[in-house]
């Protein structure tokens, strides 16, 4: 019932892919001499092989793919990734236990940043670079996934938010995906290299340039630094970062009309107008705040806030700050912005804002047809009245979220956490963010947790990161029948 | 456009029924002579004469009602009831501040169960009975409100859960509200009048069991005592008060099964299984806790667990213990019951059982929807197809019902509160609970908030009870144009 060569065929390619990266590696290995390179050696040489007897046993295969085999593609290709990936953290003895490698690894792909390392700056200059890089490819697959994949097979209501660009068509599926995701790449790319640029004239040292740049342009969050970016205190660095950062949670096909000139269409876009709204008005009252209860200089409060906040709402996750001490209010703020996320068709994790917004027009039309219960009021998005049935699936994927939220939450607890760390933990895992709250706040991290409950957190990562109904509909016993 | 005259006379009459309520408080107040018997006299007096002259001046009107009358009477009628109710307290100087003395009549009203009473044991008597007979009337006017007018309104998929009894049809709607309403207030004055014998032969005074009766079956949960229900130590008490929140949290029509020996209906409707599993469920993982970590005694940790389960699922608030010692997972546990609700059609607060139980069903049905895109697939309950627009209409209300909750948790995080604490004040107030979690919890009150903050609580109290919809609706603009 699966074209399972197919299957076989897709997973074998990004192994191969994933031991060329790690080849990339061993320059950078070889030039600090931390001992890592046979590391990088023999896990490139693992993934390479078994990705091409992967490929090579299923070369001859049929092109033709049901929704089904596109679910078990995108899900296995997610595993098959991390699997892989933990390779050189367990064979460089960088983090021996493969559980915590594998949390690491998940952390990377899903473009979390939760991390098990207690010193990263003891740990091998080459494996940090793989961490970062594990990120930035976990975005490259995100892009393709969100802009391309997702809304063909109709998740989460993503057929609706690449409206503006020239969406695939059934007839010519794949010869669009490709020109689709090419482009979109390309983008990726510029900023990467744009960003590299930019933090190495602020005063980075190159290593950290492309490091951070790679886990900011994917909003990542993996940092070199102990402190995170906190260790940088020019403020040009970390505004840059944060202007990164905002960009990492644009919707990507934006950037088609900023390369048009077509700035008009960027600003009517109710999306990016809720998102820009949402950053400015939380950065403002946090500042507010900061200048009432905590310190007194205002610029390096709005920075403070700006960066904390862009951080958190595009889930990168890096940090200047330990918004945790500021007090309940700026807590509160600050994990109510873990549940928004920033712009679908961006690299960012968690709800997406325009989720939110059609979820909040929604509420408002329906008190208008309670009014008028025989009229049909639609809710309109970027001026255009939007298909019921996508309003119906957003408000279950919502609440398919909440739940998994509220379950995690609860595991958390039971294992003897406190309530903020569990749904600290929790949320920052299904949203691939990676600081939380309480025990899991930005000032520390995620090693002190025993094993099961990381690779329970590291499965909230996938979840999230595959939109939920993705990997949810692996466990309907439907999808496993025949004609299911 | 509205017909005020119509408007007047029902706050007329509902004025009126309150001073004659009142008037019953007389002769307690005169038995224990707590010098009250003053304040009853101007109150009632105050409450039936501005009653007797809005209904006089309005006998006359057009019996027409429109959808927006309706929802201004409901609103209006709550106000007005708390408005007049508050005289008592402030006349006989227990709550001298009018704004406290608010909050605790709309506490009442609403059937909430949040005091701001410090001495409860040292109020005159006769105010304790009018506190108690608050939740009482409250309780009445709900049913009326939920069974008979919310379904023809058409507010939070309410028309649904009535589909069991014989629905009223706009041809003649008076009638059967009338009709239907009638059946239900004598099943509910009836367990009050069984509850009433059986806590009196288990032990308690005739005064007691009076209140603590009025306070069960409306899921009230203001006691006469300052330790709550815990003041008393027989079990037996206990069972009884667990076994009539129980039933004041079922929904009334099943009682017409009862009284038909019907029990095939009652164990087959879905919301009734869901409930009892419910309660079962988390009590037997409450009592396995409280096993290994807190107490040894089997019946006790039984007792106690099933007593807290209960109170919170049915939105009384009694209380036996402060389940807020028990530790982190119990108290989430507690906590996410908060937003439960017992069963549609019973005097509970909350979200209510069937809508998170329909709102599961389509989450689970939208998978299946997303692998066959063209397959309809309805929501069945009670093994009928649900109408999309009631999903439609219990999705839109389940979020506005979060909006509302994390925006009160905000504003109380604002005044200075921590997270727990606001979380629990909000979802305590707007599901007509009683206690919370943090400061709120069952072992104090809500004495220590600013009195803004006692306003604020007291509005989302009156939100939670008109289920959102009812009360949301005034505030669009479109509701106070003519022809919007």
């Amino acid at each position: 019932m699966f074209n399972l060569k197919l299957i076989r065929n897709v997973l074998g390619l990004l192994l191969m892919l994933n031991g060329l990266f790690m080849l990339l590696c061993i320059p950078t290995s070889l030039y600090y001499g931390d001992g890592d390179t046979r590391a990088f050696v023999l896990s490139s040489a693992i993934s390479f092989n078994v990705g091409f007897l992967l490929w090579f046993f299923s070369r001859h295969h049929d092109k033709k793919l049901t929704y089904k085999d596109g679910y078990l593609i995108v899900s296995l290709g997610w595993i098959a990734l991390s699997l892989s990936g933990c390779l050189p953290y367990v064979a460089s003895g960088t983090i021996p236990k493969f559980s915590s490698a594998i949390f690491e690894t998940i952390s990377g792909f899903t473009t979390t940043g939760s991390s098990v390392l207690t010193d990263i700056e003891a740990a091998p200059k080459g494996i940090l670079l793989w961490r970062s890089m594990t990120q930035w490819i976990g975005g490259m697959g995100i892009i393709v996934l969100t802009v391309a994949i997702l809304p063909i097979l109709g998740v989460g209501g993503m057929q609706l938010f690449m409206a503006e660009s020239p969406g695939p068509t059934a007839s010519k599926l794949h010869p669009r995906i490709t020109e689709t995701a090419k482009r979109l790449w390309y983008i990726y790319a510029s900023l990467t290299m744009i960003e590299i640029v930019a933090l190495y004239f602020a005063g980075m040292s190159f290593y950290d340039a492309v490091n951070h740049a790679f886990a900011t342009v994917s909003t990542g969050g993996f940092s070199t630094k102990n402190a995170s970016v906190a260790a940088y205190d020019s403020p040009m660095i970390q505004y840059i970062i944060t202007l990164f950062m905002f960009c990492g949670g644009l919707n990507f096909t934006l950037f088609y009309f900023v390369l048009k000139l077509k700035f008009g269409e960027i600003t009517k876009n109710e999306e990016f107008r809720f998102y820009l709204g949402l950053v400015v008005a939380t950065t403002l009252v946090l500042v507010f705040f900061l200048q009432l209860f905590v310190g007194s200089d205002l610029e390096e409060n709005f920075r403070m806030a700006l960066f904390q906040v862009v951080s958190i709402v595009t889930t990168t996750g890096f940090a200047t700050a330990d918004y945790t001490i500021w007090g309940y209010f700026p807590t509160l703020a600050i994990f109510l912005l873990m549940f928004f996320g920033a712009s679908a068709g961006s690299t960012a994790g968690g709800i997406k804002i325009v989720r939110h917004l059609l979820i909040v027009k929604n509420g408002w039309c329906e008190l208008k047809r309670i009014m008028h219960p025989s009229a049909i009021i639609p809710v309109r998005y970027n001026g255009k009245a939007v298909d019921q049935k996508i309003i119906y699936n957003i408000l279950a994927f919502f609440f398919l979220y909440l739940t998994i939220f509220i379950i995690g939450s609860i595991v958390m607890t039971a294992y003897g956490y406190d309530m903020l760390t569990a749904a600290g933990a929790t949320i920052s895992s299904l949203g691939n963010i990676g600081p939380g709250i309480g025990d899991v706040g930005p000032a520390y991290n995620f090693a002190f947790f025993p094993e099961s409950a990381k690779l329970f957190l590291a499965f909230l990562m996938l979840i999230g990161r595959l939109e939920i109904f993705t990997v949810m509909l692996l466990f309907l016993p439907a999808f496993w029948r025949r004609n299911g």
